[in-house]
Formats: C-alpha cells, structure tokens, sequence
C-alpha cells in the first residue's frame, strides 16, 4: 500500500505501513526523493503509551557544512545525532548529563564536496573528521598510503559518502523501537560496488544503541573490504585516570612511540601537551560465541561508554590514545575493526584484509552503551572481567609492523 | 521581445520568440537563470497537429546525484536522457523495446562536485562514468598520466563540467525539432579558454538524433584541443555474436592484450569473467565527402545502434570491448576521435592532438541511430559497406604505441 | 533584544539593536541561518538623511557559480561586489565610471565545491581566480610545493573557503558606515585552526573602503600563518605607460625572466603577446608608524588604485606584472604580504613565516581607495613621494632565491 501523509507540516511518502513499522523514506535516489527538514514524535504519530520520543532531520546551513544533513533522535534526555550526508557517522550521544563524543577542531558537519580525500598527502578525512563513531572503511582503510599506482586515503572513503537512501522505521507497537537505516555506494566502475546499509536502532528510554551494518559486494568479483568502527570518546568520560577495560589477548604497541606507553595502557593521562597520539593494536578475548565487549569510563567509575560486540565479525581492537590539549582534540578510539589502522598494504600482508566473494554480504552488529551511574560501570566493567576470566594478556614490546 | 510566460506551472524566461522557433532558457549562468525542474510538450504548447512530444528537466535527489539535473525528451515511445550538469553526456536512448546506454556498476548520475578526477592517480572519472555518450576532452583526452608537472586526469573534463548555459529550443513549424544546447566552459587562468556548445537535435517520431558540438578557443593563444565521443552500448543490442561493422582502413591492437583478440575484432563475445577489456585503434574509411558510419549489431541482425559523422572531423575511432560480465559494466564503445585512448603525451608524439587558433572554433557532428528492426540494420550495413567498397583493411599486429 | 524583521520582503534574524547599529545576521552555521537572497536600502530602513546606499545578497546560478553568493554594496555609482563563499574576496569595485578589477578567463565566481585545489601540480586555484582582491594564504601562500608528504597548494586554501558566518553591519548613525564580516574557518583535525574574520568597511558616499582582516590561532600550539593580500587591476588603469608608484627600499626580480624588467619596474607594457608575468619582490618604505601606501595610475594620471597600509603588518609587497594580451588577463597585482610568493619552503628559509601564539591573533588593515581623477592621484602620489622622501631605493640584480 502506498499513500501520502501529512506529518508536521511536511509531506512525505509512507511507502509501506505493515501494521509492525511506520516507515519513513527521507531520501531515495531511484525514487527521487529527498524530504530534508522533517520531524516525527510519538506525539505526532498519536501513539499515547510510550516513553516520549522524536526523530528529526535537519539540513544544515553554512560554511562547510551547507547541505549536510542530521538526524536527531530524543527520548528524554537521550539525544543521538548522526548524519546520513557523511556515511551515518554518530556526530554525538548525550544521556544523564553525560557526552559520548569529543571537541575536534573541526566543528563543522563538513559536507563531503567540500573534502578532497587526497589533500594533504591523502590526509584529507582530517577536515572532517569529529565524529562519535566514524566507519572507516568499506573498500580500504588505515593510513594513507601510495600504492597499486592510487593513493589509499586515510580511513577510506564511506565516512565523506551521502547516502542515496534514507529510511526511518519505528515499531507501531512498544516500546515503539526507532531504526535510522542509510545505503552508502562506493561504486567506481571497474573498481568498486560495495553497497552498504548501515543501520542504527534506538528504543526510546533506553541508554544503548545497536549499529548494525550489512556491506554486499555486488560486483562480480571477490572484492577486498576493510572496516574499522573509529568510536571516540572525550570528556567528560576521558579525563586523567580514566580507563580502558577491555579483555585482552595480546597488546602490542603500533608504532616505536607507543612503545614507552605501553606500561600504562589501561588508563589514561589529562591533557597533555605534545602527547600526540599512542596508538595499541589489541586482540580481546570473547565468550564462546565471541562476544566480546570493551569499555572507557571516567576516574571515579561512575561514568562511562561501552562497546560490546562479536569478535567473529571484527577480530582486533585499535586502542588510540590523542590525550593531547582540549584544543588539539583531547579524545581516545575504541576502535573493533576488521583491521589494524596500519595501510592497507600492511594489513593485506599481515592478512587482515578480507574478502567479499560476488554478491556475498558481511554483517556487523555493536552495541553502545552510555553508562551513566557507578552501578552501570561496574556492571559493564564485571562483565568483561567475566569474559578475560583468568586468560593472561600478552604484552608485546615491538609494534606489529613499521609503517 | 521578451516576456514571461506559464508553462505547466513553472515561471521560465522566453528570451526570444521569433517565429521560427520557440527558445526556452533553462539555465544561464550570466543572467541568473537556472529554472530547475520544467516541462513542456507539444500539448502544453499549444501544436495539435505534431507527432507527441514532450522535453523535461529534472533536478536529481539522493546520495551523489543530488543537484544533478537530467533532460528527458520524449516522442511516443522514444526516449532520450542526457546530463547537463555532466557535460551534456547522453545517459541513455530507448525505442522499440531497444536500449541504447549499458548498466554501469555506477548508478546514480554523480554530481561532479562529488568527482575528484585526480583520485586513483588520476581515474576518478570513473566514480561517475556511466553514459551512453560522454565527451572525454576538450583539454586532454585519453588515459591518465603525469606530464608538464601535472596530471592529466582520465579523459579530461568536460563530462564533469556542468554547463553554463542551458537552451531548448523548439521548431515552431512541423516536424518541431527539438534541439537542447549547452555551453561547457573550461576556463583556467593562464591555462584554458575553450568554450562549447554541446548540442543534441531530435526530431519527434524519429529513430535518430544529432550530435552536434562547437569548441571554440576563446583565448589568445593557440590551445590543443581533443575529443573522444565514448559512444557506449550494452544489452540488448550487445550480445555474443554482435558485430561491429565499420569501413576499416587500418586497425591495430591498442596494448600488447589486445593482439589476441585480433583476429576476432568484427564480433563480440559473451560476458566474460577476467575478459576486462580490450582496445582497437581502428582509422575508417570514408566517402569522398569524408562521410563515414560505423555500427554495432545484435547477433540476429534486429537490432542495432549506428553512428555516422565526417573523417575529417574525428579522423580515428577507438572500438572498445569491455565483454567482462554483466555486473562488471558488459559494454563496448564505438568511439569516434580526433584521438586514440593513449595518454596526451602519446598522442601529441603521433601527432593526434590538433590546435585551435586564437578565436577559432572547430565542430563536430555525429548522427546517432537506433536500428530498430532488420530492415534498419541491413541498410544501415549496406552503407558502410559501399563505403568500404573493394578497399582492403590492413590489420597491424603490432600497437601503435606502448602506453 | 532579539526580534525578526522583514526587509523587503525576506525574513531576517536581527540578532541585536544596539541603537548604534543594525546587525543582519546572513549567514551562521551554528545557528542554521542562511537567508540567501537578501537587500536592504537607506530606504528600506528608513534612513532618509543618508547618501542613498544598498545593500544585497544574491545566490548565483548555473555553471560551476550555482549557490555561490554575491554581495554588493552600492551608493550612487559607487558599487562593490564580493563573495562570502569565495573567501570574502572582492570581485570588483567601480565608480565614477573607473572598475577596480580585471577581466579573467574564469567568468564565473566559481563555488569552492568545484574546485580541486590540488589538481595541476596544486594550481587549482587558478580554475576560480578572478577577484580584484583574493586573499592568499592563511595557513600556508605562495607557489605550490611538495614538502611535508603534502602539496601545499597555489596560494592556500581560504579563497575557496565559504564563510561560517556572515554578518552585515550598518550604523545607525550618519555616515552609516556599513560593514560585512564574515567568518574563515581553515579547520583541519591535527593541522590547523585558523578562523580569520574578514571584514569590508565602506561609508557611503566615499571613494574607498577598508579591509580588516584578524586571524586568530584557535589551537594549542603555534601555527604558521601567511597572508599576502593579491590585489588585482587591469583596464582602464592598468595600459601602456601606466606607472607603479610606491616608496620602495629594496626592489629585486623574483626570478631570473624577471631581471629583464627590472630597468622598467616602474611601467607597464601595453597588452603584450607572450610577456606571461614578471614578478618583483619590492620591500616599501613607511612613515614612523609604519604606515605607507602604493598606487596603480594610469599613462594620463587621472584614474587610479591605492592601497594603504601597514608595513609593520605586512612588511613585503609583490609586484605582479601580468601584461599579457587582455584574454589572457592583463592585470597587474599590487600584493602587500607577510611573504613573497615563493613556495612557503623558501619563505620559511628566509624567515617571512610569522607565527601565531595558540589563541594569539593578528589584525591587518588596508584602505583602497578609487582615485577618480587626476587630483586624487595627484594627492595620493604626493603622499607616497613624501614616504620616501630623500631615501634610496636598492635595486638587487639577482632574485633573493631560486624557486
């Protein structure tokens, strides 16, 4: 069934209405479809018996960011914004009074035809980068590197992708749960088809969202794919004696710097002027099902954000440490990923590229969680201790590879 | 004289009305016009005794097209798309149940300030190759490479230029021809002025169209200039056992890959996985006019697509054979040149890339045409043939050049 | 106070009433405003003892100028235009039937987003460069180079950077000055955080206008900044025999085909087949406080351009002599700066690199002036003769380095 509604002012096109979602296209490339400013609540939807909720889009204006678009969604005092303009990245999660995010000098929702992936050597993703969690990824990721006659750029191209469809579900029956799902093409003839949906679920009242992301080659050929989950935490989690917990097989430091970091990898220093960045390429432990999870909270334990998620499906872990100056970007990555953030030359030697055979798609399925009180952390925290048990961690004292 | 006028609903400038026929401005960049999307057809024009017709411009939404605008002219069941906002490229031409154009793992009609030509070492046309007909030039042509402190990106710019001018015009008399013109400007300081209208004229209840373009070097100092008209056809019309037909003087394997198909450059082969492409330098034969044709036929000999246009004007085709698999882009291109496919360096050394003098302007024309049943595709045949005459074909087994 | 008005017919935010100036809000990113399309008068203000004066916004269409925006302030024959999404760059300035500006091959305002700065060995700054003011730098200027595994590209990145914010001033008191600011951001995670409020002051009635200019360091760490204010005229004041004036201390050929001109620094040729450019790197003199002031005027002396400045704020000036024929661009640039145009390597090395203290900010500030008849330019030179009183000019022979 097909009809036209009316919905705060806006018209949009409610494709399908099953009895078990409203579904809301905001964008559709084939269908010519782009709603821009738009807003849902359970109010204007007259469902009377949820927790409040709404689910807006809003296009934004000016400077670098004109034309850049960003879905809000609120239950409360959640609040998750993302932006399907830049590949679904999370701009930010704020719950309790507590941000899951950062400061990045660039404080823009940068329109991706404003980035030029190749500036500055292929470091280009750094003028848009600010972003809670930012795939990096799907046809290659890791640091730039010149290679097979192209430049590999930083972390890939999806994160400075628009997506070319836009759906919102939400459930028509409690607790009325609210999916954002957008369709990233990386398709370059010749050289690429990989189709992704990447997806966020969110029930209103709840301090935990599910990513869940489907990436199909559709071309004829295996096609190598690389995806690293670049999740950034700063204040107020981050701080001086904050900590990384995580159950950890093996520990090793990324590069030569890292080295003399590595003594003090579970926790983290204040702001730290000249500290740049120390990168640790971990491989955690899991469950037998390969669950695993991974978590940063505050000094005193009562804050924090966890990332809980199956090794199956992204084997290693990259733990990176940017306690430079507020300024300079004060923020640490939790990172699961199918790689380590070495170039992909590295990671296809070390066989951490894998492969998608024709038509074949990958799934990748993580939960975060805003852990807003003492008792949530330590939860979180004795759940991963549950899952190390009495596992030793080895600490490896030489990077991995030299970049 | 000047007015304005209401044509379905939409407010246009009808900047001239001279009796011969009815000129509608969509875009000028100069006047600060650009209407967006717009309609008109035989109807709303008040001609009762013409073949239908109609002409509309769209404005494309969604992921990397957004902004992209789409001409759609239609006569009966005969439809043509181009881009103006990609250089005037021809997305595709359907009639009879025929398609002209191909399936490119490229789907949307990327916009180019999603385009970073330079990207790949210098294939980022590819991000958005997917026309029936693109222009590659009219600064640089042929395949990427790194000269003069410079790369000359694939295939040059034009097709990622949206147009600064846009005009249809409209025969005021029967049969009404319809003629969609659009200026491309490649101006850069110190480096480029040419400027040209790129036109394509129909005629409604017709199963042809023209081609017809105007370069002109608006600077003072005499410029290079090259055009490839990359002519692109798929399924149906490529199948195993269509044929390519053309008066051939000379051909030759463009690399070293290509000898091995040599020996069957007149037909084509199924899709093939790992086939990739191969290239033939071809250098037709023409009448004493100059007047030459060239066509691809089904394997049944009911189908087909032609393409006739002057020697003197574009001296070389390339015949492009990308029978890879369907999803891979199963396409080959007649495509007619002032230019192989080699990098401008290549050609300039072979003497392939002409000048056009301060203020000159050199044109181009090409007669396009869908055969729609055997009758069609036997005299079209038949043509070429009588050009070709009892003249030999001499089959270098060697490439003109190593790329 | 905070209300909305309506000024002929466009909704405003008028974020403050000072009661000493109306402010309009044109464009600010955090606050999702960006009225487009936009003008106010003395009228519309309902200012009735003014000179009559305007001020407007337009968004521009077609080509590669679609939405980029266009101010322009008029009084009388008097009238400036100038981009907020180029930078803030002036186009051109005319009065008293005199233009400020020149005539480029690039005829549109081209809007960042087509423009790849990195394209051409790092020219792509030429493919929008047109201004009559462009500036050059911030974070990097000069010529392009590879150092650093980047490409620091022609002259940098802030012309082809749309403001953040725009905002119009008019004081609410005679003369009613008016005033547009708008808001650089050169944001780079890691690299930069340079945000410059570039501001145009012009009082109506008047003959010239101010440039303002604070760039501040937003970061943790000293950055390197460089600016050099590339000030561009050609007809009618730039022809044969049109003279440079300015009280010069130190004068050098910035390359080996300059030396040839360095006789005739002084003069300008007619439009000059092949002369291409010849650049002179010229130190001016300056009064006690360091301020001093350059001209353009014309053979006859009775139009001209004047800059006045600071030189303890922009010690050096290029002399850019670009008397080629009038398609190529016959133009000459009068470029106070913090450097030469050298690659910043060069420039480094011999110390034009300054500095910037993190959150320390720099202010420039110049005043062109229209000189509208040989009276002003009378004046102005009279002005320039007296800086340099009785003191030497040292002509160097040799270029200060090799690029």
């Amino acid at each position: 069934m097909k009809k036209k509604v009316v919905v705060s002012g806006i018209i949009m096109s409610l494709v399908s209405f099953s009895g078990m979602a409203k579904q809301f296209v905001l964008t559709d490339s084939e269908k010519g479809i782009a709603v821009g400013d738009w807003h849902v609540s359970n109010q204007t939807l007259n469902i009377a018996n949820s927790t409040t909720f709404s689910v807006q889009n809003n296009v934004l204006k000016g400077g670098k960011q004109a034309g850049s678009e960003v879905i809000t969604i609120t239950s409360g005092d959640f609040i998750i914004k993302l932006s399907p303009t830049r590949g679904m990245g999370i701009l930010s999660v704020e719950g309790e009074g507590i941000r899951l995010g950062w400061d990045s000098p660039v404080n823009e929702v940068v329109h991706p035809s404003f980035i030029n992936l190749e500036s500055r050597g292929g470091l280009g993703w750094l003028d848009g980068f600010n972003e809670m969690m930012v795939r990096c990824g799907f046809a290659w990721s890791g640091h730039a590197t010149k290679a097979d006659n192209m430049v590999y750029t930083l972390h890939g191209r999806a994160a400075n992708t628009p997506v070319s469809k836009l759906i919102v579900d939400i459930n028509d029956y409690a607790p009325y749960t609210i999916t954002v799902k957008g369709l990233i093409k990386e398709n370059t003839f010749k050289k690429s088809q990989l189709e992704t949906w990447a997806t966020l679920s969110y029930t209103p009242g709840s301090r935990s969202f599910i990513v869940k992301d489907t990436v199909t080659n559709q071309s004829d050929y295996p096609r190598d794919y690389q995806i690293i989950y670049h999740s950034n935490f700063g204040t107020p989690i981050l701080e001086q004696g904050a900590r990384f917990i995580a159950p950890v097989k093996q520990i090793s430091p990324f590069n030569h710097y890292a080295i003399s970091g590595l003594a003090t990898w579970q926790t983290y220093l204040a702001p730290t002027p000249n500290f740049d960045e120390m990168v640790f390429n971990v491989i955690p432990y899991a469950d037998k099902q390969g669950k695993t999870q991974v978590m940063l909270t505050n000094k005193d334990g009562d804050k924090g954000a966890g990332i809980a998620y199956n090794i199956n499906q992204l084997p290693v872990l990259s733990l990176w440490k940017n306690t430079d100056t507020l300024k300079q970007g004060y923020v640490t990555g939790l990172e699961p990923g199918t790689s380590f953030a070495y170039p992909v030359t590295i990671e296809r030697q070390q066989g951490r590229v894998p492969q998608l055979a024709p038509k074949q798609s990958v799934e990748f399925s993580l939960t975060y969680s805003l852990l807003a009180n003492k008792a949530d952390v330590t939860a979180y925290e004795a759940e991963i201790k549950a899952i190390q048990g009495t596992r030793q961690t080895s600490v490896l004292d030489k990077p991995l590879a030299n970049e």
